[in-house]
């Protein structure tokens, strides 16, 4: 797993402090990533608690007072993000400063009305993420082939611009470059209405049967995941990207609007088209989505019925272990009322054979193997 | 995959011989599971290239003209379910015959509108399925651990009933009676709603620019993942199913228009609070879903730093189980690059003391409680 890592640290971009403020799930995840490079990373909160913890697991450093960062990285929730960006760029006047927030626009609309210079900030964005937030949930690979965001404008020097770049690169994202304007129109699209959506959707089941919950499958697990994330947050980012979420969530609802007519009166002329382009349509957005067979399939998954019984765990991690199977994930799937569970274990390509064919022979149960 | 059914092949219910009529995901599904049990199936399909195809993967035999079956189970799309039912309980007239269709009011109300007796059928529903379709994608443990609905009434008698619970339980799902209307109102909340939404979503997709779709994420990947399905099954469905489905829609549409106008005027009173109150009701709502991620509240996690060698969770689990800790959960977090992941270990609150307490002193660190 540390593979990817350690191969690119021979090209490492970053170089000299990175101070990274807000040790929350991106900044710890930064930090993790960058501490993995060999990169000097100084960490800062609001939250003694949290910067503690993200100290702990090895994100990071406490701050100096003698710390001269080449590049800051604000990691804040966005309604704080233009305050920490302009008391950055006066504290450390030789950084270069970029954010990592989800909306682009107001922040920079913000600090261009204070008049703040703006000449070594470029913002950014790290399209990662999870649906649990903090310095416990970090992990160093989060971005990981995944798309990064980066703001130039006019005022850009090439220096900078590469500081930042090189950061994005070392963390093995790959750069996307967007206006501001562009960035928000498209995370509207294609994650601030989703979450609402999500949202809209989950919020339909407060009121529901017990009952007529249980019904409930994957699917409808997989629509609305991301109905868990933190509140705070989301307010935050939907109100400072309001105009292009509400475009996006009126054609929605003109979408809704016709698909319901045309189940009410099924017999109108084109109703019944009317449906099946809805479903078709889904059909062909959802194929434009990129790597929607799951680009980061690393591992292969075997799943193994496991007593409900103390001890169980044990054994069965025992005999991985003596089968030399490194265990890279393990989640347990536990249905109530049921005997047992089914334990997933994620394990790279090459050993799902010896996991596989090992514990079948020491009596473990292989519920199934991957898809 | 076969383990799991064959240890329970002593107490196989189903007897005699079923036919399956429809050879696509579910009939196929089901066909697998009982010859799995060593039950004779019969196969029927009015695609011979399906039916070929279900027989030479093993889901059952070609009929012969001396078949007798005790159990007929209807496996064909919605808008010929009716017909087919019709048509299987004059053919067999000592068979009881089931339906695993999507929806239940509309084809029983099809059936007593033409007088059709029908005291041994019983319509039933497997919550089983996959976005994949046909006897291709077939899998005998589709059916485990899920909820098998059965609508029976008062002609349903005690012999015909335990027939097609036998089935649902010989293929390891779990019973659950409701009425057609109790179904159908389910249904649409936790399967048609939510696929319509994720067609929606992803049909808006459709005219983006392709660099807004680059950043699409795990997030809305998930929340559109089901608008892959097939739009002629859909059609049928979202058809059979339309009243209770358009009331589900219409309550989602004064939500949706609901929020879009607190952003549109976040300063007017109670705006701000809406868009909260959506994120928070979603909360509150995907909490209550069953599976993954809703029953595990009982729970409180114990979180532990673990070495990435193999080994170390065998010991930690060994740990655990001389600590008489029953571990109701456990996922282990792994960031690359880390020298250890984190390991959220969930036990009923009285044990969270004596697991943390007990690791310690066996020189375990303990990362932290629950968030």
């Amino acid at each position: 797993m540390t593979d990817a890592i350690d191969a690119r640290a021979r090209a490492v971009r970053t170089s000299g402090l990175v101070r990274i403020v807000g040790a929350g799930l991106l900044g710890s995840s930064i930090g993790h990533a960058l501490r993995a490079l060999g990169v000097d990373v100084v960490l800062a909160d609001a939250s003694p608690a949290q910067l503690r913890l993200a100290v702990d697991y090895g994100a990071g450093r406490l701050a100096r007072d003698d710390d001269r960062p080449d590049l800051v990285v604000v990691a804040v929730p966005p309604d704080v993000t233009a305050d920490v960006i302009e008391r950055e760029l006066g504290a450390f006047p030789d950084a270069v400063v970029t954010d990592v927030a989800s909306v682009k626009l107001e922040p920079l609309l913000t600090l261009r009305e204070r008049g703040v210079d703006l000449s070594r900030y470029i913002g950014s964005h790290p399209m990662a993420g999870r649906e649990r937030g903090g310095a416990i949930a970090a992990r160093a690979d989060i971005f990981f082939g995944r798309p990064w965001v980066i703001c130039r404008d006019e005022e850009t020097s090439a220096r900078d611009l590469a500081v930042v770049e090189g950061l994005a690169l070392d963390l093995g994202a790959s750069l996307i470059e967007m206006t501001p304007e562009e960035h928000d129109r498209s995370v509207a699209l294609v994650s601030h209405v989703p979450q609402l959506v999500a949202s809209l959707l989950a919020g339909r089941f407060v009121g529901a049967e017990d009952a007529s919950l249980r019904l409930a499958g994957q699917g409808v697990r997989d629509t609305t995941r991301i109905a868990a994330s933190a509140p705070e947050l989301w307010v935050q980012i939907l109100g400072a990207n309001a105009d292009p979420v509400v475009e996006v969530l009126d054609a929605l609802a003109a979408d809704l609007a016709g698909v319901a007519r045309a189940l009410r009166d099924p017999d109108a002329p084109g109703a019944r088209r009317a449906v099946a382009d809805t479903i078709r349509r889904g059909n062909e957005g959802v194929e434009r989505l990129p790597g929607k067979h799951g680009q980061n399939r690393r591992f292969e998954t075997v799943v193994v019925m496991v007593d409900d019984t103390p001890g169980q765990l044990g054994r069965l991690f025992g005999d991985l272990g003596e089968l030399d199977v490194n265990v890279e994930d393990f989640r347990l799937e536990h249905s109530p009322g049921a005997q047992f569970g089914l334990g997933e274990i994620s394990v790279v390509p090459s050993a799902v054979t010896v996991a596989t064919d090992g514990l079948a022979a020491r009596g473990w149960k292989i519920a199934s193997l991957n898809d």
